[in-house]
């Protein structure tokens, strides 16, 4: 049986991810510190981490790639972030934006909208983000989206018109779009969402992703599919979510060549 | 055979937090904001953990309850706790006080005596802790208490006095008490002290039980309850340390109506 | 058989651990504080995380011991570690250096090259962060090492020369010398690279074990065989590096008399 050709380029990536173990600075939450870095020794890339102003623009001259994480924002953060995508920027390094929990946040809201003038390749967010990245007001609830697939469609569409790169969308079926392409991954499990912080893993791999694959969309494409593909492996093998955490990253670094059918997974045009 | 009545109370709080997820708004310490959010999020509610003066007080308005625990207290914690406690008040929204530490260090120990005007529905922490919240000079070694219960237990009447609400002193048993009521819960595992944050995790989950029970003494005995059954559940099963916290994750996941009979736990007056 | 010698004067170490439960002051990177934290507690220690100016000067003169790890550090941490150092010294407590990620980071960089004054009673680090402690210019690349074992050697010994105390460097085979004695410890495994926050956890064993050994060579050939050891019964029952993390805690907590014959270790002179 011939093998799916999406699998195939995201057995492709997953695999130049492993080989390259692409150096990834990540910008992100404190609270997902933890699972963003071991998520990405698991996934074979590493983690770097400083974020305050003084170090963080230094030190992502060395990455190869950066990942940015609105989500608990801290003074350190709130500083260190603009300066350090200046850098990544100028530089001609890919980068992602994950604009966790903005809406409402008053700090963290206009910081997301302005980044995208500093075009990420890759925008990853819930609905509710995306939605709030193009319309005041909008907004979920502390992490959680409220919005609907559809009407965040319609804005990751306007996303990619200003930054030119692509746009994932977390939901039961994530969306993985950029200006000529689309794609809808129906994978992973509700346990996913019972342990904190996998979507900001999801930003960081996309990063590591975007490292060793310059078309944005495949990049999101394979972080997307490989991290609910390892989902889907540590669901079966889990009896909560504790031990649900623990296989998540056993299943990071196993996932690969063999991943299986990407049933649902396929570009849309 | 009939269940114990406690056991059915407690059952009714953990199904209610799981029916209703409330959003409990975590300003904790940042060593343990990993297990207070995956704690959450096994139980059934959903964590926030900005901590900014810039931001906090904003997204707390979104929040069913609130827990703020002083372990660590980082500068972002020291700036945003007083403006987010304020909102709280002002939205009549509960919340919990976890004084970790407090003591010898000089900014948590004027700061959670303070606190105590804003009157927490709920006061957690150890006997050190509890003791030095209503006297000069007390306190504990570290995160560890030093102090017998009996002390403690005069203390904890002072600040149920001061606040009006419940106060729980966590140790080999744990104490719930109230301006009427008193309750001791005989139950859990020595290796709940062998994991990082589980005395912060249990003030964040009594914020969750006190988002779904309006009378805090339940709440508390609740969520006392919870974390220690689970953790009996969880030494269970587990080959140490490491093992116990996955399994303290899964089992927090797990415990309910069939928690078993709650031998040692009832109200005392 | 008898025992080898070295085996016991860790066996020794390990036991005064267990049994005196050091209180360990740890600044350290955010990123790795919960995996320090429970290592600390499954190693039989106690850990201890405030790194502000305004507390940790304090509450650092109930610790035992002092761990300062410069990744990611935070302006609270760059803030705090000075004052922290200087109270630790002006009270004759041990203190353990981990310059993690210096050489190219502007601020940790000179930083960590002053605290060498303060005498640390153990370095700790890899490679590449030993060299650039005494020489411009000189670093890895993230966390990472870049440098050869036997630059590093070389550099060791200018560090014990400014100290007087001993240096631990980490590697394929582990070094511990100080100014008359050289010991390697060809143990682990490559799986202690795949989670964040081992060799940080490494330096804070290293502390809690000059808390109860005096003789600070002897405390960090303890700690980096009690680690290393750990890590290779861990590795035999992990599937992974998630489950490769959680029995690495179980395995500190387990080993100790019967850690196994010490294969590859052995003062040289």
């Amino acid at each position: 049986m011939k093998p799916d050709p999406d699998l195939a380029a995201v057995a492709h990536v997953i695999s130049a991810v492993r080989t390259r173990q692409p150096l990834v600075h990540c910008l992100t939450a404190t609270v997902s510190m933890g699972i963003v870095a071991d998520g990405l020794l698991a996934a074979g890339a590493r983690p770097m981490m400083t974020e305050t102003l003084a170090e963080a623009p230094t030190v992502t001259t060395v990455a190869d790639a950066l990942a940015v994480n609105l989500g608990t924002l801290s003074t350190d953060a709130m500083d260190g972030i603009p300066a350090t995508v200046a850098v990544a920027v100028r530089d001609g390094r890919p980068w992602v934006l994950d604009p966790t929990a903005i809406g409402l946040a008053p700090v963290r809201t206009p910081l997301a909208r302005q980044l995208l003038d500093s075009r990420p390749v890759v925008v990853r967010g819930n609905a509710s983000e995306v939605l709030a990245l193009v319309r005041e007001g909008a907004g979920g609830r502390g992490a959680d989206s409220v919005a609907s697939p559809d009407a965040a469609q319609e804005a990751a569409r306007e996303v990619v018109r200003r930054t030119g790169g692509a746009v994932a969308v977390s939901g039961a079926a994530d969306l993985v779009l950029d200006a000529g392409r689309s794609a809808s991954v129906a994978r992973g499990t509700a346990l996913l969402s019972r342990v904190t912080g996998t979507g900001c893993l999801l930003g960081a791999l996309t990063a590591a992703c975007c490292a060793v694959e310059a078309d944005p969309f495949r990049a999101a494409l394979a972080a997307t599919t490989w991290l609910t593909v390892a989902g889907e492996v540590a669901a079966g093998r889990a009896a909560g979510p504790g031990s649900f955490r623990m296989e998540l990253l056993d299943a990071l670094d196993a996932v690969g060549d063999a991943a299986g059918a990407l049933t649902g997974t396929g570009e849309d045009r």
